[in-house]
């Protein structure tokens, strides 16, 4: 199971009343975190979800409102005790930005690591899950993420027990070993069914809808996508603005066959999301105008 | 008259019911801050006066939690459309933490200037103020800022008549120039009365009250102090940690002969800061345990 949180939805500036845009993902209690705009790390303590098992930051570009929250989020986890690894992902240039904002976090109680991302990079995540990632098209360099949560073939006992593997040794097999006994021996292979689908996501955030995005968002489970404008008649000025509208997020959603899409990074100029819902549903109708706490789990389809 | 603003209480990180330490103090319409953690900008917001007229931000010291909100403010005054120079005062090591941060706000359509000030400077501020310095003690340089609007003599008519000055040159005068008439002369000294007292106030937090603190915060109307710990039971972990608690920060307070107190920067661990107020009021009455959006207006006693 993938959990998935929405901690802001805001593009440009913290407002009052609306975090900036970032993604929480969770996966055997372990934690992703796309994007940290200043103010994430108080909207994630609003939403209650500790922070010590932050284990991966994701970052989809370099803008401030993206990546400023970096520094006090890093300090954060201190207090949260953590003491582990933490990677920093992102694009051409976070090298520099981590490098910059971290005058004011030097010294920290765990390691943190940077790495850049070139485009079509699979790289693992924390809880098991397998990132990859795509190039966007704005004013910086940008990335688009796809998470997998991959699920192991069935374990198929009517094999094992026709091979005659003894019963204490499936586990082993089912864990993916090769087991032996009695001069015999057997393949994880011999004894699990058909590849199974597992759970995925996206994020992707601060880029035009570009033809790379269809093999990378194929048929995720859930599609996190900006909707800077949810008007349509603001399509020019989100073409110039290297954004989307509500409906090109759509249009995106139906051409990679989603599960679901959820909408973030509104414009501040957009008071009120919801009312453009309809611009996105004409066209994809499994939409969520997204807003902070808005959660769900990505569970595998069948639970044997 | 100096209008001022607390815009947050907090300490260490910002809490979803609680700002980091900030003070806005305006004159004339004219904007200075002090300290700039994350989120100031978005207590800023609902706080309600407009970003443009930002003319100069403080800096106690350089740790995370005072300084972080800074490239995401530079970015805010742009929104605002600021045109103007901004200048950032700081303690030593603030040139460093300001071009790290400035990774993510490199470019801006109005000038900044960084000026580090050693204990003692005087500088101009915004609206006619003037600013000056003294070192605290604390784990990184660190800077108490006491603010004066100084307040011009009283003109003195029947001096002014005595002498034959004209009537018309009478607000030349009063604005302290020189006049000359008739093949006479007069200056402003010889129509003004004896200096009156301006407003002030200071500014003091992240640090232990040491006694350079005394000159520079004598009888200022308004002392903004931090009060760390509101438990006189803290009192070793407030020296340990190099803050202050309630009644300390009280102690300074009368033995400065301050007019009033606003208790800010409290630890995250105090729920209720209010709860500690009788450990500063048994020291000092005028006490008031701050809060974001209290504020106040310095006005000069008599308003003639």
């Amino acid at each position: 199971m993938i959990e998935a949180m929405l901690l802001g939805t805001g593009a440009m500036m913290p407002l009052p009343h609306r975090w900036l845009s970032s993604l929480l993902v969770r996966s055997s209690g372990q934690m992703t975190l796309f994007d940290c705009g200043e103010g994430t790390q108080i909207a994630w303590r609003s939403a209650g979800w500790g922070m010590r098992r932050l284990g991966a930051i994701c970052l989809s570009h370099c803008h401030a409102d993206h990546v400023a929250g970096l520094p006090g989020l890093l300090h954060a986890l201190t207090w949260a005790d953590r003491d582990e690894l933490v990677t920093i992902y992102g694009p051409a240039g976070t090298l520099r930005v981590v490098e910059g904002l971290r005058v004011i976090a030097p010294m920290l109680p765990y390691p943190v690591a940077v790495r850049e991302l070139a485009p079509g990079d699979v790289f693992a995540l924390p809880g098991g899950l397998t990132g990859t990632v795509a190039a966007g098209h704005h004013a910086l360099p940008v990335l688009a993420y796809r998470v997998d949560l991959p699920r192991a073939p069935r374990f198929e006992p009517e094999r094992a027990r026709a091979l005659g593997v003894p019963l204490e040794l499936w586990r082993r097999l089912q864990a993916g070993e090769m087991v032996t006994w009695a001069r015999r021996s057997a393949q994880p292979e011999q004894v699990m069914g058909p590849p199974r689908r597992g759970v995925s996501l996206a994020y992707v955030t601060d880029t035009r809808p570009v033809p790379g995005f269809l093999p990378l968002l194929e048929e995720v489970d859930l599609l996190v996508c900006e909707g800077t404008y949810g008007d349509s008649a603001d399509t020019e000025k989100a073409a110039r603005n290297t954004h989307m509208t509500f409906a090109e997020a759509a249009g995106l959603a139906a051409a990679a066959k989603v599960g679901r899409l959820w909408l973030t990074h509104f414009s501040p100029g957009m008071a009120d999301p919801g009312a453009f819902a309809a611009n996105a549903r004409a066209i994809f109708p499994e939409t969520t105008v997204g807003y902070a706490g808005l959660t769900t789990d990505l569970t595998f389809p069948d639970p044997s």
